[in-house]
């Protein structure tokens, strides 16, 4: 890749990611997501090359985490340091949040030096998005006040809508394999719900890729078993907008000629309805008669695996496997999860460079909202 | 604020910051106070206008928590980073620390390449500033025999006596209330117990506002219910020192004609000095005792609540609101608390302001104890 | 020590380290352990003449602690930090590691900007080194396919064979204390084992050392009760290879004229095997006999104390005294232990000072492995 190339490309775009948010894919118009996509791509090539990317000289990433996570963790660390951010973890254990302390106020005193804030908040519906805004609004009200001398930028890390670091990685996987953007109109990609053995996993992701795939003219197939349907307004929004989007019953279904198969375990939108319920009203038994219910319910669907007969569907039998990791990976990390071996064995490494990009989309989407230019300041370092 | 000319006003002061501790302002004369205040504003405006103070290139900033915080954690984070050291926290129960090792040893152990080492340690009576001078005199010890290449400074993020960064930003911020601290003389602050719901909470901020603000000319009162006396030493000796300074047992005697107040619970004397023997001690039950006593002390105080009809009592019924956050709010963290929502809201964004100078106050202290002429150095940066 | 002549010196080394992982000291040439010594020296010089040795300007140290620690903690943030990599922790309680993710994934996942991962594992016998190479393999795999721009180096912070950061420091101790490698030859250690009221101390220092100091020439001799032995295969192969080396079961043969002695507790092997059977069986009640069952047999052995009377039968009575820290020091960190009281403040300055090359050895061993020619990187510091 030709870096200065790259980044008189980048130039010609007319994004407006300076000074703004990442919180969800829908909010941002198609040329926001390409400079970022292509800043992305740039940023990784810088780091093969040796060539850094440091545009800050001091200032503080601040990461908020109310879910464990190692690879969100680790990119948004790296991400950070590759910038030339400090990063300071927001522990609410650690900290004197619990007194009672208003988000409003937390979000202030810990940001006077801070450049960027990235949280992840996925474990209740209709919460970590809120919440992001919520910190958002509250250092815009520092700034406005000239109490913080600039405004961070809030990062969505995973939230209970989307996980747009994750899908924009997904993306450019894509862009990778496909060849262009271009390319990726008309290529058939399958969101399906598989069988895992734990149950509550988020509905982020399933939700980020119909959102932001449908936009770049993939045609998407949503499949899951019946009942375990995303958020209705998301499945709506994104029926209303492309008519090629499909919802079946069927992984088969789903996988017949898909270029893309993305099978990927969640929870459904009634059940992460009443966990919210429980786990907001601390009711241990009911989470505990919850658990039980939905793991008898998910048995019945074992086989949505994807195994090598259901890969034989796709189109030449060779669709590209991906997932978020971790997998459930029948044999591997459980006795029966939601790929087999094999399937995932053949497109290990290909996950794992889907997985790559991440700390770059991080890194761009930091360096995007918080210079009017970094494809100029990049140039600078050639 | 013009840089420069900030620079050479510090460069005419001769301050003897360098190589020391920062312990507690009494050890310091009003030349050092009035250097580091003055580096202090001068970095948070090298902040705003985006110039980096990054005079170290490498080193530690080690920080030992030895009680939760949020925002003087964060204040010491974003203060280390902006002067370039890397931030490790020294984290008691992770480390090896138990084995029953020493604080000579393990305060060498981790200072090899150490700068400065921040401490917050407020929990016993007697015990904070002691450990505090206990890891001075360590490194001192492994400086002077050749084991360390320099001696790291130490500084008091809180303890039992004082709250050095803390009061250091309140004077900024009266500093820029009322426009210079020749101003200040003569004003009157009202430095008042309020009432909580909890209980506690250290002696060191109203300590640490009666000893520093009547050293800058300001008339304090210091209220009180009987009994809730700080530290009786150092009631004295603000005495002696300030024949203005008084001390009265009601918050509205305290509030007439106030320029500043500052309502702000804490424990009495003696109890701190009980809860202290029963920590020791790790006496549950004695502590359970302790508390509810306490809270049942505390409650016939409920009316020391910082609220509108108090607050016109004072200087033109606009004294400025100051709190060190986070405050107990009424209605807002709590049902009775030490201020009205009223208030509160009133003087939020003062409150929120007050914290700001506390980062560029640590950032300040680190570089006047650890470069000769600050001034100079950054005067380059220009 | 002059800079310039130092960094010509190790140019002329021939060393294998670019590249490489640093897991065992036997793994290593001479000439390769010269160099990251003569190297480690040469930082510590730019150190205490304040000259910053940072040749990274952004990137990831990764560390891994699956044990406490505080000085080694220390030491790898230090030398990060001085290198000018950002530490990045991976806890493996925070993290979603527990999902049953495997080490190959879990290691690319958190490696794509990283540069070195330190590792800290030494609870069970024939676990820690493997977990390692584990680690190792993994991240050439995710390099050799693409998905990593670079292998990071893999280090050692101890393990169940060896403990090569702490060897490699007492090593330059050594050098430092006797003027240079040449004189370490003939010199006589006695690296024997001590009393200690606790149990379970891994093995690798003294296995560290007895493989070490041989190849660099010492007449070492190694002491322990009966049944206290090491690594039976360990202590062969030191054997096989070096003629002088000796095994005693009397802690005052070994002192008898050393010029340096080592005594530290540990575990006896057999001891090691059965604990590590527990750990993996989660046997509580089985650890607990063990322990009760070890701490009577080493109280037959309290009299393996280091005292003056001992020290007396050493080379003209004034042997170096050597300890890896923390010790457990009669009177001190406990009532009976490795060292007493008055030998161990004689030399407490050497072992802080001892301890004082841990810091630059990692620094050392990251730069070596990372660039090709670190002395030519650093002449131009200069």
């Amino acid at each position: 890749m030709d870096l200065k190339q790259k980044l008189s490309g980048l130039g010609k775009l007319k994004p407006d990611n300076y000074g703004k948010d990442f919180l969800l894919t829908t909010e941002k118009n198609l040329e926001d997501l390409k400079y970022i996509g292509g800043l992305a791509e740039t940023l990784k090539e810088f780091h093969k090359q040796s060539k850094s990317f440091r545009l800050f000289d001091t200032g503080l990433a601040i990461s908020i985490f109310r879910d464990n996570s190692t690879r969100t963790r680790f990119s948004f660390a790296s991400a950070a340091n590759a910038a030339g951010l400090g990063l300071s973890e927001l522990d609410e254990v650690k900290s004197q949040i619990a007194h009672g302390e208003t988000v409003r106020e937390t979000a202030n005193m810990i940001s006077f030096l801070a450049e960027v804030i990235g949280i992840r908040d996925d474990m209740y519906l209709g919460e970590g998005n809120r919440y992001m805004r919520e910190v958002s609004d509250a250092v815009a009200d520092g700034f406005e006040n000239g109490v913080l001398h600039r405004r961070p930028s809030v990062i969505n890390l995973q939230c209970d809508i989307d996980h747009p670091t994750q899908s924009m990685a997904d993306l450019l996987k894509l862009r990778d394999y496909f060849g262009s953007f271009e390319n990726l109109k008309g290529k058939k990609l399958a969101m399906t719900w598989a069988y895992s053995p734990s149950y509550g996993k988020p509905l982020s992701v399933p939700q980020g890729i119909i959102t932001l795939m449908t936009r770049f003219g993939m045609e998407v197939t949503l499949a899951y078993p019946e009942g375990y349907n995303l958020i209705p307004e998301i499945e709506e929004s994104v029926k209303k907008d492309n008519p090629g989007f499909k919802i079946v019953n069927s992984m088969e279904e789903a996988f017949k000629d898909a270029d893309v198969v993305y099978p990927k375990s969640w929870a459904p939108f009634e059940v992460m309805k009443q966990r919210t319920e429980l786990l907001k009203s601390k009711d241990k038994n009911g989470l505990a008669e919850l658990e039980k219910h939905c793991l008898a319910n998910n048995a019945k669907f074992r086989n949505w695996e994807c195994d090598s007969d259901k890969m034989k569907l796709t189109k030449k039998g060779e669709a590209l496997y991906m997932h978020c990791l971790p997998a459930d990976i029948t044999d591997v990390s459980c006795r029966e999860g939601e790929v087999s071996k094999e399937v995932f064995e053949k497109y290990r490494i290909h996950t794992y460079h889907e997985a790559s990009f991440k700390p770059f989309v991080i890194a761009a989407m930091i360096l995007a909202s918080r210079f009017e230019h970094p494809e100029v300041e990049l140039m600078k370092r050639l």
